[in-house]
């Protein structure tokens, strides 16, 4: 499992001329991360007695971060798989006739599985984002910071799955399905993107 | 070594209460990433017939960047040792004048060192944002998305380090080291935040 390959072996292979792990995997690390990053600072709120009044949000949240950040972490290997399987598709024989139309039958399933993949990545982060932001509002002044990284990370996070959305939909020929995953990361890209700024503009003037 | 832990137990100590790893360490990682995914884009780029004119830049930004992939791992102990070293400083006696002396002698050496890490970590991350623009601008179509990964990681990786240079400068008492750390903070946020959106939007172009 990839999950259990040292930081150092996996930026050898990121790094590295293999097709994956490649910034889809990167992506789904950024956004594990915001999800982490929002847990240390539930996880060093609850049980302060300064913070005894947003005691119950700040474990809501961290449930839902931990939550996020199981999902994140599966995403990781999820984003090679996924790759993979549209590289196999690709590799396919084509002499005949048959071969031709079962190899673009995999093609377009890979193709769609390589967008989905990303698309449910960005959904993820998000959430994340959403919650860097309560974190940041109400969680513990002396980690405040990390409430700011979390939401980089997961902005981060966000608008590189979109840009492996971007890379594979232009092959798809189900345009209505096209159409609607790209309407949908537009939508989250606008959304999540400037409620990542409100969160690092309420970092920075806490700082 | 952290670098030799697997991601996932990274990942559970980042999200628990301990004080680190935190958001320095995950912005070390994110830059570490964001130069790994250069250097992938160069070493899928060089040896290709259809990039042949571009082999000896692209050869230059992969040496640069595997270059700043060992800062930037290196940068990931940094953080937590800056840190660590702070918090023991807070944690010196000061039951007689003696000791309040040097208690502040080493938290006020705590913090330069604290502030320094972020820094160096931002610098870093601005020239992996300028190697991107140039794998962006002439590395090999296929992967083209992997150098817009690479510049939006080492964005966030910078912008995050600036959170932490801003969360220890106040206080400082040597105003003058404060001050010269802040400046040059801000301008590599400006600098490099608006050449990450500009390798973004060729990203996205291209694709």
């Amino acid at each position: 499992m990839i999950k259990n390959q040292p930081i150092q072996e996996f930026l050898d292979k990121l790094a590295s001329s293999a097709a994956t792990p490649g910034g889809g995997s990167a992506a789904a690390i950024m956004g594990a991360m915001g999800a982490a990053l929002v847990s240390m600072v539930c996880n060093l709120t609850v049980g302060k007695k300064n913070y005894a009044e947003v005691e119950g949000e700040m474990k809501d949240v961290l449930r839902e971060a931990e939550s996020l950040r199981v999902a994140l972490t599966d995403a990781i290997a999820e984003d090679i798989a996924a790759f993979d399987s549209l590289m196999a598709a690709y590799a396919m024989p084509k002499d005949t006739d048959e071969q031709k139309a079962a190899r673009s039958t995999a093609i377009q399933a890979g193709l769609k599985q390589a967008t989905e993949v990303p698309l449910s990545c960005a959904r993820l982060c998000a959430e994340v984002i959403a919650l860097s932001h309560r974190a940041a509002a109400k969680g513990n002044l002396n980690v405040i910071s990390d409430a700011g990284v979390a939401a980089l990370a997961a902005q981060a996070a966000l608008r590189s799955a979109a840009l492996n959305v971007y890379i594979n939909v232009p092959a798809i020929k189900d345009r209505a399905f096209a159409d609607t995953r790209v309407a949908e990361v537009e939508a989250l890209l606008r959304d999540a993107v400037a409620q990542a700024e409100s969160t690092f503009a309420v970092v920075k003037g806490k700082l």
